[in-house]
């Protein structure tokens, strides 16, 4: 298991890539729009992990209204695992409040699924597997 | 550069840790006492960088403070530089504002500086170097 990336809400991609650029040299690998969480993403590599910046498509969408209750900021943690399947009923034997019972399509065409921030301590969780 | 690693706000640490051992099958590595920041802490590697939980030591504290504020979550974020004095440099040329100008003494005895969330996307980030 390794961190996949670090997911940080803003309310505009290019100024949030320039103040990652400028500040700590990071630079972007991709840029993608995912229509179904209804966010543009981009990916900025940092050591085995990456920092992802993300801007809403929409007020309404997920991002958009993380944006509006809390401002910009980290908004969850993905943690890269083989078998995203049998992770998700490994957690929820263990009682994890799922938000995805299976996984669905996310950026860079990987397999994707979210557990409830009430099971781990307030921290939105993706789990994330490459196919 | 790499994620040193990411600071989560918990009430209770024993709980929290019960939590991610649980749920995710991660372990501890160390746990210790920061009396200058407040904090009973446990170290979780994962991968290449490590979850780190944050007890505040009292109400008043910084995570006191936070937990007050927004509850339990993702705290803040720390990136590993080999030389955290230039980083500061380099970030204070930039334009980003500090929290800490020079370096203090953290979690195991590495040198460590906040940067405001003002200057990075909402994002408390924290440098560490170890010594």
């Amino acid at each position: 298991m390794k961190i996949d990336h670090i997911g940080i809400a803003t309310r505009q991609l290019k100024e949030a890539i320039a103040l990652w650029q400028d500040a700590l040299g990071l630079e972007v690998d991709s840029t993608e729009v995912v229509g179904e969480q209804g966010v543009r993403i981009a990916m900025l590599p940092i050591g085995e992990t990456h920092i992802e910046l993300l801007e809403p498509l929409t007020p309404e969408s997920p991002i958009g209204k993380f944006l509006d209750r809390r401002g910009p900021g980290i908004h969850h943690i993905a943690i890269r695992v083989d078998d995203i399947r049998m992770a998700l009923e490994q957690l929820k034997e263990k009682g994890a409040r799922l938000i995805d019972e299976t996984p669905r399509i996310g950026a860079g065409d990987c397999l994707v699924a979210f557990i409830h921030p009430s099971s781990t301590n307030g921290v939105l969780l993706e789990l994330v597997q490459q196919q």
